[in-house]
Order: C-alpha cells, then sequence, then structure tokens
C-alpha cells in the first residue's frame, strides 16, 4: 500500500519529510490538508494529529506525526534503497547524525522559524512583520552559523564527509530564508555557501524546491 | 572504558542523560564542568561540543553532545540491556518513540524552557524574572498539557503503554517545573498527574532527582 502524506507543498514541515521521501525513492501520495480552511483542526485530522499540525503520514494501519520524527521513520524503514541517510552500517557515522539532527532541532529551527514565521507567515494573515524579533533571530542564528562554518570547513557536510539527514532537515526553512533580504547570513560565510550549493543541486531537493512558492505572489 | 559524561548534576540537560544511563544499567564518569567559571567556554571543552554547552559524553574514541542525541546513542547502543527505551524490537512502537520524543522537543520544551530560565535561571543571574514570558508560556504549555491528558487517558504513557525515552525526556525540566508555583498545571490533570507519579517513582529517575538541587538555596 502506498504511504499517505497529509500536508501542502508549499508547507517547511511537509517538505522536510517530502524531501526525504524523494531521497529514499519511496513512492507517496500526497493528501491536501486546507489550513486556511482549518481542516488541521476538524475532527477526522485531529485524529491522526491531536495537535492539528501538518505533516501527518499514514503507512498502513501506522499514524505518524511531527515531520522530523517521520522522516527519521522513513530513512530507517527504507534503509536499503536510495540515499542511505542515517549511515545505520557505522555506529559513530549514525551518532554523528543523531547529534547534527538534534543541533538543526535545538540551535538552528529556535533561530530561523521565528524570522521565516515573521517574514513570511505574518503579511499572509494581514499582520505586520515585527523586525525587533526578525532582528533578534538574525543575531542567534549567526552564531549557530558561525559554528557551521568552522565544521564545514573540516567536513563537506555537517555529521561529516557524508549527506545525511542532518544537512537533509535543513532545506525547507533555509530554502525559504534565502529569499529573504539576510541570504548573506549563508553567502558570507564560504564553507556554508559551498553547503548549501551542494544540498540545493540535489535532485530529490530540487524536486521538492519546485512545489515551494509560499510568499511568491505577495 | 568507562562512558565519560562532562556536565552537572543540577543541569537539566545533563540529567536527561544520566537518566537514561540509570535506565539502561551503564557505568559513567561524571566530569564536571564549572559553567560559573565558563569551563564550558574554553578551548579544550570547545574541542568536544562547538556551542559550548553541557552535557557532552565521551564513548572512547566518540565525542556527542545535544542531550537527546546523546540519550539516543545510549538507549540504542546499549539496547540489551536494561529498560528498553526505544522498543527496537516493534517497527511500530518504535517510529511511535520517535513521535513523542518529538512532541517533547518541538511543543513541550519550547514551552516549559522559558518558564524554567525566568524562574530558576535569571534570579541565579542577578536578574528579574519577567512574568509577562512565563504568563504567555504558561498558555502554551497547557495547550500541550490538554493533548497529554486525553492520550494518557488512552495509553498508560505518552507512545503507547510502555514506558520509553519520550516518557524520560520530559522528567528533567518537569521536575524543576513542580518546584514552581504552577504545579497544578500537572497536579490538576488527572491522566498527566498519574503520569508524573508513575514517572518519578522509578529508581533510575530518583536517583538522578537527588542531584537536582538548582534554586534550593535561592
Ligand atoms: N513540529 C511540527 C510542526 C508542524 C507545523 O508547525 N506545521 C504547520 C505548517 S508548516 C501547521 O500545520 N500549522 C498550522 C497550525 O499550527 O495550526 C513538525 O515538525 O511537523
Ligand atoms: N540543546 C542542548 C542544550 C544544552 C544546554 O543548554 N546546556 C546548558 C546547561 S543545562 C548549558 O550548557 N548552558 C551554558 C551555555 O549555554 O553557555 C542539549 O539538549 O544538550
Amino acid at each position: 500500500m502506498v504511504l499517505k502524506l497529509h500536508g501542502l507543498s508549499v508547507s517547511t514541515n511537509t517538505a522536510r519529510v517530502v524531501a526525504c521521501l524523494h531521497e529514499k525513492d519511496v513512492e507517496f501520495e500526497l493528501v491536501l490538508v486546507d489550513l486556511f480552511a482549518c481542516g488541521n483542526k476538524e475532527p477526522s485530522f485531529l485524529a491522526k494529529n491531536p495537535f492539528g499540525q501538518i505533516p501527518v503520514l499514514e503507512d498502513g494501519g501506522i499514524t505518524l506525526f511531527e515531520s522530523r520524527a517521520i522522516s527519521s521513520y522513513v530513512a530507517e524503514k527504507f534503509k536499503e534503497s536510495g540515499t542511505d541517510l542515517i549511515r545505520h552500517e557505522s555506529l559513530e557515522e549514525a551518532a554523528l547524525v543523531k547529534v547534527w539532527t538534534e543541533v538543526e532541532s535545538q540551535q538552528y529551527h529556535p533561530a530561523i522559524c521565528p524570522i521565516i514565521y515573521e517574514f513570511f507567515g505574518k503579511p499572509v494573515q494581514g499582520l505586520e512583520p515585527d523586525q525587533a524579533v526578525i532582528d533578534a533571530n538574525l543575531v542567534k542564528l549567526e552564531k549557530v552559523l558561525d559554528v557551521y562554518e568552522t565544521k564545514l570547513s573540516s567536513t563537506k557536510y555537517l555529521a561529516g564527509d557524508f549527506y545525511s539527514l542532518a544537512d537533509l532537515h535543513h532545506f525547507p526553512y533555509t530554502f525559504y530564508f534565502m529569499k529573504t533580504p539576510w541570504g548573506s547570513l549563508i553567502n558570507d560565510r564560504p564553507h556554508v555557501k559551498a553547503w548549501w550549493e551542494d544540498i540545493t543541486s540535489r535532485p530529490a531537493l530540487n524536486k521538492v524546491a519546485e512545489g515551494m512558492t509560499f510568499g511568491e505572489n505577495q
């Protein structure tokens, strides 16, 4: 039975999972959830994810939410097909993938997420972005990117000399971030820039990017 | 060679890993890092964790940081000893552990962490807690706890009828939260309260709690 992914192509958290599915060559059906009509707050959807958020994955009888949990499930279940995203053959490499996956979640995401929300999310709701929030988080993001610059000067990717789930998890928010006026935070750091160019040249991520048109007709 | 954990018993993120090590019956040596003397910003420590934070785990030649990555590494490497925290024998149960581990990281932690920081962290630095920040996050935390209350009325633990890493990851921040004036958020929700009492009766977590004396002599 084909996997069912409930979400939207333009959504960052959906895109994280779609990117993983493409890397693993796993077929799936995208079931659209109309956030604007609050389709995610209907009882049938809340039964799948009580937090009322996309994405949700259904794989036979298994229903999962939280994008990073889903991508990690997909990377593990289909470990033999497509790109190996979790380095399951090496205890040490697998551990480093976990470390840098957590870095995305605990260091990078808390800084970049409010910037994307202020810049893209608020205008959609007719609200004014709060520049003070953006500025404070740009400072936090720079500190994280300084660590990345040093790390990426010694290894090609975050967890080592191999592309992994840790790199992939950065894709959706960074993709939208590059459409803000602050893309120089990435481009002014030569190793971060090279890493980003490398990642975005991957066919799997190119395919995801096509659907990520949020904010384009604002 | 015995595992070396760099950290402090009073630190929430260290306690998360110590709890896991106790559950897995894994011997380790705690190497104290003097945060007050900025031991975590010294070059020798930054070489282990470029973010300059505790905890850090050294296991032979492998150096890891980010508490959730470390505990997940420990739970996996020592899957055959102590409590099974990752349900490695069932694809579905293992997937649900991932989901609820992410819920802690992405839903619970962003709400509870600022409360603990304002209430315990700021006074230590001679700063005044910001009640508006606390209030806003109490509201966020209540929403998450409402979902937990419903979930825990149908399963004994978060991921299912088995204790797992997902429950364990909640321990350190919730432990300190229960020492704030807002413990009723837990105690007024009967299933959340029962879950919390169950978890805190575990010998492994009792042992960790002994060292968690932060804020006691304020
Ligand atoms: N931590 C969740 C976040 C999911 C999330 O915030 N999804 C957004 C769309 S990108 C959503 O559903 N927003 C609607 C809402 O929160 O009501 C994940 O990684 O899946
Ligand atoms: N996301 C990290 C957070 C680690 C963290 O914030 N540790 C605190 C102590 S509980 C620390 O080292 N603070 C000192 C600092 O950030 O400079 C983890 O889970 O390990």
